[in-house]
C-alpha cells in the first residue's frame, strides 16, 4: 500500500446562530487501518446537507449531536482502497455515512456498492440517495398527491425540492415552486416544468404572491424551509390538505425558539394533516424508492442538478452556502477523481 | 292542535371578541307549520357547543356562518308534536340540528329517533351524539393510542374531553388531563380515573407542571383548547407522536390572528403527526361509534357528566359559560319536560 496521508474536518465549536468557518478545524489525521470485516475507503465526493446543522447543536434530536473535536460524519461516495471483507474489492465504488475526511474505514454492513454503469456516482448522494428517498417518500407517502391537485414546494431549487417538483408533475399535479432567485425559478420553470414560481426574496408582498400563484388553494405543501414562507402557504390550504414537514432551514440557525402563525386553527377548519418525517423512517422501503427513481431517471422523466465545489478544504464553505441559498440542486464537494 | 306560541333566539350582531348577551335576541316567532314529509318538534333540550362560536363570525369555515337575525341552529332533543311523515309519530323523541327555538319543523331525513329506554334522552346530545363521536373518532382514528402510551387531553372536563379521557383509559393508556379547576380535576381523578391532572389556571409554571405530569413525554395529545397550553404539550412530544386538533377554544374569541410556538420543528424531529378533524368527516361511520359508546355506557365503562341550565331564555348565558369554563361535562339547556 502506498504511503498516504489522511486529513479530516472536525467540529471545533458549536455554532451560535449562523455557522462560520471558525466552527470547523481542518487537520492532518492518522491513516485509519481496516480490521477484519472492514474496508478502507478513499473519499471521492462529500455531501453537505442542511440537516447537519441540527447535529451541530448539543440538543436531543432524531440523531445524536456531532461530538466536539471529532470528524463530522455525512454522506460520502468513495473508492475501496483496501478490503478485509469478502463483499468488497479494491476499486469498488461505495457510499455510506462516513466522514469529512480523505480516508475512512467502515464495516462492510455500513456501506453499499454504487454501480457507475447505471448513473454517475454522484447520484448516490442525490437523486438515487438520501435526498431522492426524502422527496419520494415524503411526497408520495405523506403528501399523497392526486392528479389535478396543487402542490406547493418550498426550497424548490434544492436537492430535495427539485425532485419533489418533478415527482408531483409526474403524478399530474399543478406545481408551485418557491425559491430564492430568478435563476433558480427559470430552471424550475424551463427545465423542470413547474406551473408557477414565487421568488421569496424579491416578492414585495410574499403572501399576495403566494395567493396569486395558488388561486384555487393548496392541497399539498412540501415544506423544506418553515418560517414566514410556510405561514403564507398555510393560510391557503384547502379541505383535506396535507403538509409534509421535511425541513425547516429558515429556523436552523435561530438561537431562540421561534414564534409564528399558529397552524392549528387552519388544520382544524380544513381537516388537514401536518406531518414531520425523517427519511430513515422509510429505510425498509429504500429499494422501492431507489428503483422507481432510477427508472424515472433512465426514462428521462426526472432530471437532477448538482452544484459541485472542488477541493476537500472547501467543504465547510460549501456547507455554509446551503444557508445563503447558493446551491441549485444537490450541493457536493469533489475531493478526488 | 292546542294553541302554542313559538319563541326563538337569533344572532343580533356578530361578536367582536368574547360574545355578550347583546349579540343575541330572544323574541316571539311564528309557529312553524309542517308540510308533507315534515315534522313539528317541541324542543326539550338544547345543546350549546364551543364550535358554534366560529359560526358567529362572517368567515369561511367548514360550515357556513350563522345568518344575522336568523334563528341559531344547533343540536336539539325534542318531542314530535305533529308528523306529516310516515316514520314519525307524535310523542316520538328525536334529535337533529334544529334551532334555538321552542318549536322547529324538520324534514324527516334530517332527524333521527332517540330511544328513551336505552339511555336518558340528553345523551343524544352528549356521549351518544356529536361530542361522543368526536371523542371516539378523534382519539381512535387519528390519535391511535396504544396501551402503555401517555395520552394528554386538554379541555379534559368538557363534553368531549371527559369521553376522550375514558376511552384512552379503556385502551390502557396513561391519561394526563388538563382542566381549569380543582373541582374538575377531582372529578377527572376520582370518577374517571385519569392518572395525572394539571390545573392550567392555578399552575404557577404551566410548562413545568406539564413536564412533571408527563415524565416520559407525550405520545398522543388530544387538543380541545390550543394556545399556550398546547405549546407546553408540544415541546414534550415523543417520536411518532400524534396530535389531534379537535378544538381551539382559547383562540375562538381572538380578534387578531394569533402567534405562538412554531410546531413544525417539533413535528419534524419527532416524525410526528398533527391533524385537524371535524366530526362530520366520520358521518358514514357514526353507527359504529354510537354502537361502541352505547356498549361502554351500558357496561358502566364510560360515565358522562352534564351541566344542565334550566330555561330557554338562559341559552345565551349557557353558551357564554363555555368560554369561562363553567361546565363540567356536556352543557345543555332544558327547555321543557
Amino acid at each position: 500500500m502506498e504511503n498516504k496521508m489522511n486529513r479530516k474536518i472536525s467540529l471545533a465549536s458549536r455554532p451560535a446562530g449562523v455557522p462560520t468557518l471558525d466552527n470547523f478545524e481542518i487537520a492532518d489525521a492518522e491513516m485509519p487501518q481496516p480490521q477484519a470485516g472492514e474496508i478502507l475507503i478513499r473519499t471521492l465526493y462529500l455531501s453537505v446537507d442542511p440537516y447537519m446543522r441540527g447535529r451541530m447543536n448539543d440538543r436531543k434530536s432524531y440523531i445524536p449531536p456531532f461530538a466536539l473535536n471529532e470528524v463530522i460524519t455525512g454522506g460520502v461516495v468513495g473508492e475501496v482502497v483496501e478490503s478485509r471483507a469478502d463483499a468488497f474489492q479494491p476499486g469498488d465504488i461505495v457510499t455510506g455515512q462516513l466522514g469529512w475526511q480523505l480516508y475512512s474505514v467502515a464495516q462492510a454492513a455500513a456501506i453499499r456498492k454504487v454501480d457507475p454503469a447505471l448513473a454517475p456516482v454522484t447520484t448516490a448522494l442525490g437523486v438515487l440517495g438520501m435526498p431522492g428517498l426524502t422527496a419520494y417518500f415524503g411526497l408520495l407517502d405523506i403528501g399523497q398527491p392526486v392528479a389535478g391537485e396543487t402542490v406547493v414546494v418550498s426550497g424548490a431549487a434544492g436537492a430535495v425540492g427539485t425532485l419533489v417538483c418533478q415527482i408531483a408533475r409526474i403524478k399530474g399535479c399543478r406545481v408551485v415552486a418557491i425559491a430564492g432567485s430568478d435563476e433558480k425559478n427559470r430552471y424550475l420553470t424551463n427545465e423542470l416544468g413547474v406551473d408557477a414560481v414565487v421568488n421569496y426574496k424579491t416578492s414585495t408582498d410574499l403572501n399576495a404572491a403566494l395567493r396569486e400563484a395558488c388561486p384555487g388553494g393548496v392541497d399539498v405543501y412540501f415544506d423544506n424551509v418553515g418560517g414566514d414562507i410556510s405561514d403564507g402557504v398555510t393560510v391557503l390550504i384547502r379541505h383535506g390538505a396535507r403538509i409534509v414537514i421535511c425541513g425547516q432551514i429558515s429556523l436552523y440557525n435561530l438561537e431562540e425558539q421561534d414564534v409564528g402563525l399558529r397552524v392549528q386553527p387552519y388544520l382544524l377548519v380544513n381537516s388537514a394533516l401536518m406531518r414531520g418525517f425523517i427519511v430513515t423512517d422509510y429505510a425498509a422501503r429504500s429499494a422501492e424508492g431507489i428503483g422507481q427513481l432510477g427508472q424515472w431517471l433512465a426514462e428521462g422523466r426526472v432530471k437532477y442538478a448538482e452544484n459541485i465545489v472542488e477541493g476537500f478544504e472547501n467543504t465547510p464553505q460549501a456547507f455554509l452556502g446551503l444557508f445563503s441559498g447558493e446551491n441549485l440542486g444537490k450541493q457536493l464537494v469533489k475531493v478526488a477523481d
